[in-house]
């Protein structure tokens, strides 16, 4: 076993501030994930930015390129975080399948609420101004919905193995379908500021399954 | 018949200068629709709409008290022209209703297309945008989506007259679960590029039609 050098006070061993550094990129992922949610990405100056999180110029340009190489890094975050919240919900097996799609939405309505209806779906967001965004950006919202779409689409599967929908049924293009309406049922949530519209879109897309 | 006086070359009459003004008042709005569906609100500039309609500050500011004030009179302007699109369509009573409905989508997507689907619905990106949009457009977003909702739930209404839905289905609920998976349906269509997200959702909302 050898020996740490001993540390003088005050300052910081390799491993601490190698933490730190971790730490500092992790906390402008999260502040760009809350004011993206919010705002959007246009109208998301780096300064608020910096300003939520307590982080200098500088520090920002040692993580990132700029605030495009940002933006995507924060959309691949959120990604991350998003598919981990759909296999809680969606691969949970002493569920019921489509039990488990209301769990998610019930999830995602308490999210919403939590935030007063304030923040809705990065890559929704992202997709209402997509114009205006990096041209890279557009195939990764496409990726990543895909992603999204892929465990719904299992989870419908499911279903169907049960006999709870047609055996006939494409649980892919089902899968597209509720994603579609999805996005809308979040964007009116935070339209309304309330989460009627997204009981409204699952209890319409339930009702409507073959 | 009184004889107007004559007016010297090069100045407008009283009717020319007033007509001018409509017009500036008009193309103002006009450009607003254009930028304010590809962009939003937030990150559209004034200095962008004056430049794209060549029309001086001074001139802005002779029609419109600020940006909010414009961005409320694009709103009415836009619903205006939406509704009209709506009761063309789905007024139309040589054809079967559920037609009417295609051919609102239908037309909804070539409008789409004409412009590389680079502009999606005014109402959806004020949505998305809401909480840094001035607090009046929130009321007026959701009164005018009730005005689309009401002319889409009538023409359900005709659908069920006909037996084509089922007489115990409440329509202006389903015409509210058709808005909410529509706008979602324009916003992917604008973030794929392409119509098929909004022939899948017509068609999804069709199929699980009771």
């Amino acid at each position: 076993m050898t020996t740490l050098p001993p540390t003088r006070a005050g300052r910081r061993t390799r491993a601490e501030a190698s933490l730190a550094l971790i730490e500092t990129k992790e906390l402008l992922i999260r502040v760009g994930m809350e004011l993206l949610t919010e705002r959007g990405f246009t109208s998301t100056g780096l300064d608020a930015i910096l300003k939520r999180a307590t982080v200098p110029k500088g520090s920002f340009y040692h993580y990132f390129k700029n605030k495009e190489d940002f933006g995507l890094q924060v959309m691949q975050a959120y990604d991350e975080y998003f598919r981990k919240k759909l296999d809680r919900w969606l691969l949970d097996e002493r569920t019921e399948p489509l039990q488990r799609l209301r769990n998610f939405v019930e999830d995602a309505k308490q999210g919403m609420a939590r935030h007063s209806f304030s923040r809705g779906c990065l890559i929704g967001n992202f997709g209402q101004e997509v114009g205006a965004l990096p041209a890279p950006y557009r195939e990764a919202m496409n990726h990543i919905l895909q992603a999204w779409e892929f465990r719904v689409a299992n989870c419908l599967g499911a279903a169907q193995q049960r006999g709870t929908i047609a055996a006939d049924v494409d649980c892919q293009s089902l899968s597209t379908f509720f994603w579609i309406g999805w996005e809308g049922a979040v964007l009116r949530a935070k339209m309304m500021r309330k989460a009627e519209p997204m009981d409204v879109f699952l209890n319409g897309f339930v009702t409507g399954l073959p």
